[in-house]
């Protein structure tokens, strides 16, 4: 395989995602007038529709035709099991944030992520209800265009501040379609102590805020716009995180694996490297933002002590 | 006083709220560059920002100019135990999704409503980094304008679908900056209940997702728009909750109050009238989005129906 053009890549992956973009708002625009939702229910809580293989379907042809020795693994067509492979692989979810898609909030978007030697150096996120364009290539930093701001902006959209402890953080979790009762109450416990004083609860955080919005990729990226501190999840999926993890990482954010990898990482510093396929493929996530530098701590830093103290607060569970 | 116009009332407002808008972003601007935020912080999950109190110092005063004789009522300046007179009275909250504006996240909001004859009958909502605007104006119907979609589209933006169970429902609650012990296990009971399997948790109802967005007006409109279907709030304000309950209703939406108020308005159907002060002012609020009619049951008797439903599932606490 001769050596790759990923400015190319990126630029292509731009215009499928606006593509892809136009294929989702017009399959929405369909089912609000035509009102045939023609969904099929995997279960109350995780809706599956005819846009979502269409719009994969779009985007992994267009893939195929232009980049045939390619790996391509997307939400519909994966087994789960897949492994990354050392050449070109694109990582896609066609519709990211389906139940807000089918009930018509605009927190949906394609993602579209790209690995090479194993490395995730290529993201873009476009949420064609809001006209939001994040992207990144490795090394060319992570930008924000939109319709009222057109011109890139540079991520994180302001210098990063300092994050002095998790009670100025707005942390970003999801309760997910797996509703098995020890999954369930690992995330109340989670929350409990996310939430609350620590005069009340033992280990308790008392952090700024709670957003679920319903979206993995977009609240990657917003971590990348630094308008999100944490975001924490268990149970989604390669294709539900590799873009975010290309962008938030040239906007100076970090994301990190299941609690024994992070504690490794962290020992070695190895977490300020690019996401391994075990974190990638691990369906662990913890992502933090860029944090500034102050006189007593470096971000980096900052971020390494932020990820031990959300840990300690919260209950790792393993997903079905 | 002479009758009013209130067509005029709703124009002067929708103006007023794209100004409001506009100093929201500019001031949103000038923090990101200068880096200069100046807030201070009521508490780590309650923030209170120089922008905050100078968009409500221009409207405020906007408003005394053009209707000396109105009433007002906003966050910055009120004490709590206001009440809601015969005459105009604007209800507003200079910036509704605090927490997002200071961290940056775009679902933040200018929320002005209005009461005339102690009824909410206009409300605007404009979030000036998302470019949407939605209004109501009662017996007129609710509008959404958006950058990508100018031409004023009526609420709800689908034909309402029915909702037959909670299943199905996409729920929206916040964690809210009360973290008192008892507050934080009522609401997580809530979630509970809300969340769990109805074969591990008494009473579970599977919800198919639950959504935190962090501002109270954006939420109400979401509903009002239909993309969310039921919203449960304790322990906001009037000025929080006034323009999207004038919005929802035009959409064919209910707001109801506490339990107690809401087992008698269900008895009686008085819940579908116009949304009374006792529930304005009453810091209980729970919303459902109009239901489609089906053969079997009335959109009006769904909503009866699910609110019964959703009250039987969560718990009430009385706030600070």
């Amino acid at each position: 395989m001769s050596e790759l053009n990923l400015q190319e890549v990126l630029d292509f992956a731009i215009d499928l995602a606006k593509k892809a973009g136009k294929a989702i708002s017009d399959g929405q625009a369909k089912r609000f007038t035509e009102g045939t939702a023609a969904e099929t229910k995997k279960n109350s809580a995780d809706l599956l529709t005819e846009v979502d293989q269409a719009t994969e379907k779009l985007v992994k042809e267009a893939i195929t035709a232009k980049y045939p020795d390619h790996a391509f693994i997307g939400e519909e067509s994966a087994q789960g099991s897949e492994s990354v492979p050392e050449g070109g692989c694109w990582i896609v979810d066609p519709i990211d944030g389906t139940t807000n898609f089918v009930h018509g909030f605009p927190y949906c978007c394609i993602s579209i992520g790209f690995t090479y030697k194993k490395e995730p150096v290529m993201g873009v996120i476009y949420a064609p209800f809001l006209d939001h364009l994040y992207y990144a290539l490795q090394g060319h930093g992570a930008y924000l265009v939109t319709a009222q701001a057109p011109e890139p902006r540079r991520l994180p959209l302001a210098k990063p501040t300092p994050l002095p402890s998790m009670r100025q953080a707005v942390v970003a979790m999801e309760w997910g379609s797996d509703r098995r009762s020890e999954i369930l109450e690992a995330k109340l416990q989670s929350f409990r102590r996310l939430c609350g004083d620590p005069e009340d609860v033992e280990g308790g955080k008392m952090v700024q805020g709670i957003r679920s919005i319903g979206s993995a990729a977009l609240v990657s990226a917003s971590i990348a716009a630094g308008s999100i501190d944490v975001y924490y999840e268990i149970g989604t999926w390669s294709w539900d995180q590799c873009a975010g993890t290309a962008i938030l990482r040239e906007a100076g954010g970090v994301t990190v694996g299941s609690k024994a990898w992070t504690s490794k990482a962290l020992a070695s510093d190895s977490m300020f490297g690019t996401v391994p396929p075990e974190v990638l493929m691990g369906r662990k996530y913890l992502s933090i933002r860029a944090i500034g530098d102050t006189p007593q701590e470096s971000g980096r830093a900052a971020q390494k002590r932020l990820i031990k103290e959300f840990y300690d607060a919260v209950v790792e569970f393993d997903p079905k």
